[in-house]
């Protein structure tokens, strides 16, 4: 292929003549890669197949100046994005679970989209970051969304033709429970042989529609999904059952990790969520499918503003893995707050990036005219490609990258500003400490200290008038630390050298406990609440000096609007933080700060 | 009329011939008044009008003695049943507002009830009791709604028959905006020449279509319906403009009082919803009209379990005053909780009864098939026409008075004993000495201790590591002591002479306090919570004794499912309650009883 081309994957961008495009079968780079070299105002791109091609054109219209040839390979093979999209509004979670940018782009109250060109500049600007796979619906599975996979296959074979285009692959999420609720049997049990036969048959007929098929995603025995626990079977007997029903075609399983009880006592202090998926899973490592991916929350909550790295992801070694992450912010925002959230999955990826087969990220896309509701928040999605493909890239170096690919020069310091810190603002303003939750109990958002304190979940923090925090030591606690290899482990048990930021995750301390930092837990508590607030009091300012030309009149609304309202939000989570931690402490703030 | 009648008003019931009825329009008794006596195993009713000698006949059929003649007249003329029945089923707050017995007697899903019969034997009910007008919608009233008063009269008028064979009166819940919502008006100033031909104009149709019809209930600028402050105008000038147009047929306007700041910051410490009613409406006394009749919830907050009586039935001599209560069980249960509250009412009207034009009670009625969900919540439905009529009745004596028109002899004792303390029983096992709220927001069911404290509705418990209530005194507080005459404000305004049960609700006490009880507050949580859950366990135990022959297995099989939640709801709050103030106060039990 040559210069001036137009490959339908470069949409309405134009290579110049500037950019020369070489295939070449026999280069030995690998699947999906490309060398790229600039010279003399010239790019070159050599790549063994189209996808190394497209990959590698991206990366030219991104290159500024020369540039010395390098070699591009993805670090992992599967980089999937995942939507929770319903194809029916659900009377509770609407159209898209945990969807803050409008509705569905695949789906409207019950019928497929009626934009399939939306869909198309969606699979470009996957594809432009790195993506090659995308599941379509909803973990959680109810009953019109099973029929995706038998009678409604035909559109999700319209989607896939769109996102193949793009050598995007498509996956569904399907209900283990799919052979009662759309078979016609009276059991899903993995051993019944007229359940695999159905399986066996319902692959059959996905595959004659799209023959590239991803495979499949599976919420099992979770928050109320069916599984193979009502069967007296494990979870890898019931993911082994649908991965021999892709195995003659390629397709493969993500089976999700997130197994816990959500029908605890808030009184049964013995019963450790963050235990769950270690103890349901690692007793099961070696006795996965080969082509089954257990797929696990990057922490052993759920996408916390501050978690520890899940131990699953450490301790299976005979398992092919996927750690998942959340670009869609429940718990961080909401797309209504600032949250870059790449330094997060950064330093996850840091220690479990050798050890997974796939990254997995949440979608925060929507049918949005920006996508993702704050303009800022498509930074997110376009990191979790680019990290997905290179996890050793530097959070700050991928935001730059992406503001000079979207914004004009005069606004680059703005949002530059806005945005490097805004995860470690929003953890200031919002749970202290790594103790998590204190969110609005059933939307999540917004703060309620005691809002999960007393519920089913296992969400607790245990503030009394002493101390606030979670024992999860091996040596008074639940025994949490002990599922971490050394010296992790090790570092997590003792108070000395358990990180600050994680204190109140590991451990129950009073709240004249000194941090590292020098400070008592609750001072540090007022300190960073006051100081978050403050810091999305500049970021308004900082925004409302930029002229609204440089950005564009609308675009520059839709921020100002967001700002308010987390603007409005932060002062809320301070001063109810502020206010519950003085009137259970009854310890001042030593500066005399305002507490209510 | 002589012996051996049957008007229709006596349904399936029959006097027998040893039952004389005369009516007699000279006799000078008034209005709804009976004179009965039994003897030589006759019974005599003499009336001068059919009403009174219906209420002689419903008299008779629960006259077991001889009787010395007596004459029964009504304590106040007005003894209104209100629903809280939409129209359309709303998404949230269902087909019946704060409803739990099944749906609407009226409407389902937008259209007439198809089983007037049922209207008609529930009509005869409220009239057995004393009952003598009833309104048939929400006070919210929405949109569809808002057109019962306009193009959908006639199905008001189909009600309106039934009842009137019961002489009983309907009246309509309208909204305020009703000139725009259904009239086509700009705008519902009550100083407008157009608004007030308007309201004339829909009166005078109303009439033509039920020459009886009783008036109008407003709920105006009261949580988000509108009302006369969009217009800069007083609520006596609202609800004046509604009572001219009702004048010339001598309709009446029943004006809610309950009219507070739904959207309080929980940070201002200065304002108090319990004052609201009282700034808001005791300025305007004197100014209403004569056909105005003020409606005043029984407590100043909102139908909680221990509330002080509001000053606003105190304090407006020269306005027309009607007392509310709630049958239906909002915060006392839901009808899933044996909580017979004829004893809080009776107390009520024990001060208010000489101030009060009318009596109102929110029904707690629906289409289940007995009547209220929980079988023994018709008590409530029983009492609240009883004391209406006569105010003086002795709670006990009216609960024994129903089980015996109710229940078979061998049930009596175990009915009596289950219900007889209830709500003193409710009262201890959920928010302590007065303080209230406490509930899981909106759906107002189960403990969350702080489910309320942040909130913007303005029902707060202040509760800290030292202490718990909120001063209301007018020496250190809200000033809110003040609205009431003396003696009581006084004795409210003072720790020393505030009675145990209402501290909470007028101080900011310290945890080790000293009741007159001679415990301390803290004590006095944790032993009413220990004792409120053993009460439910009993009453559960003693249910089960009750062979179910005793009672229909049907009956005792739905009181025995009733009880369980109550026992487990019970056992959440003693726990929720009991952990969150030793949480908060770090006191052990003095008796060394299970605290998680």
């Amino acid at each position: 292929m040559s210069a001036g081309v137009h490959p339908a994957w470069l949409g309405s961008a134009v290579l110049g003549d500037d950019v020369v495009l070489t295939r070449d079968p026999r280069c030995g780079l690998g699947a999906e890669a490309y060398t790229i070299a600039r010279s003399g105002g010239v790019t070159t791109v050599v790549a063994e197949d189209e996808a190394g091609l497209m990959y590698g054109s991206f990366h030219a219209l991104r290159l500024q100046d020369d540039l010395e040839a390098q070699t591009h390979r993805p670090f992992v093979a599967r980089r999937m994005m995942q939507h929770w999209d319903n194809v029916f509004v659900h009377p509770v979670m609407g159209q898209v679970e945990r969807g803050y940018s409008g509705g569905s782009l695949f789906w409207e109250d019950g019928a497929l989209t009626d934009d399939p060109d939306r869909v198309g500049d969606y699979a470009r600007l996957l594809a432009s970051v790195g993506i090659n796979s995308v599941s379509l619906n909803n973990v959680n599975v109810h009953a019109g969304e099973a029929r995706l996979l038998t009678d409604r296959i035909g559109e999700v074979a319209v989607l896939a033709a769109r996102f193949r285009q793009y050598h995007i692959r498509v996956y569904l999420s399907v209900s283990f429970a799919a052979p009662m609720l759309v078979g016609g049997l009276d059991t899903a049990d993995p051993a019944d042989e007229r359940v695999q036969a159905w399986w066996a048959t319902a692959t059959q007929r996905v595959y004659a529609a799209i023959p590239d098929f991803g495979g499949y995603i599976v919420k099992a025995d979770s928050e109320g999904q069916p599984g193979p626990f009502a069967y007296g079977r494990t979870h890898a007997e019931g993911a082994n059952l649908l991965a021999a029903a892709l195995a003659p075609f390629g397709g493969e399983v993500y089976w999700r990790a997130f197994v816990y009880n959500h029908r605890q006592d808030w009184r049964d202090r013995t019963t450790d969520r963050a235990r769950a998926a270690y103890d349901h899973f690692t007793p099961l490592d070696g006795e996965f499918a080969p082509n089954v991916i257990l797929q696990v929350k990057h922490g052993p909550i759920d996408f916390q503003p501050r978690e520890p790295v899940s131990p699953v992801l450490l301790s299976m070694p005979a398992t092919r893995l996927a750690v998942e992450f959340q670009a869609t912010q429940e718990y961080t925002g909401q797309q209504r707050h600032v949250c870059y959230l790449p330094p997060m999955w950064s330093a996850v990826l840091s220690t479990v990036a050798d050890r997974v087969d796939a990254v997995v990220t949440v979608s925060n896309a929507g049918d949005d005219r920006y996508w993702t509701n704050h303009p800022l928040a498509q930074a997110n999605l376009y990191a979790a490609g680019r990290l997905a493909w290179d996890p050793t890239l530097d959070p700050t170096a991928l935001l730059d990258e992406w503001i000079a690919r979207t914004f004009p020069p005069a606004a680059a310091g703005t949002v530059h500003e806005l945005m490097r810190d805004s995860w470690a603002v929003y953890e200031r303003y919002t749970s202290p400490l790594g103790v998590g939750f204190m969110v609005h109990p059933g939307d999540h958002y917004g703060p309620d200290v005691d809002g999960y304190e007393y519920s089913r979940w296992g969400t607790y923090h245990f503030a009394d008038r002493d101390g606030v925090g979670v024992d999860r030591t091996t040596a008074t606690g639940t025994g949490y630390t002990a599922q971490y290899p050394e010296p992790l482990a090790s570092q997590y048990e003792s108070r000395a050298t358990c990180p600050d930021e994680l204190l109140l995750f590991f451990h129950h301390v009073p709240y004249t406990h000194v941090l590292h930092s020098g400070v008592t837990v609750i001072q540090h508590i007022y300190d960073t609440h006051f100081a978050g607030a403050e810091a999305v009091s500049e970021m308004v300012s900082r925004w409302s000096d930029l002229p609204p030309s440089a950005v564009g009149e609308d675009l520059h609304a839709r921020v100002s609007d967001r700002l308010r309202e987390q603007h409005r939000s932060a002062l809320e989570w301070r001063d109810q933080i502020n206010t519950y931690f003085y009137r259970k402490s009854g310890i001042p703030d030593t500066k005399a700060r305002r507490i209510y």
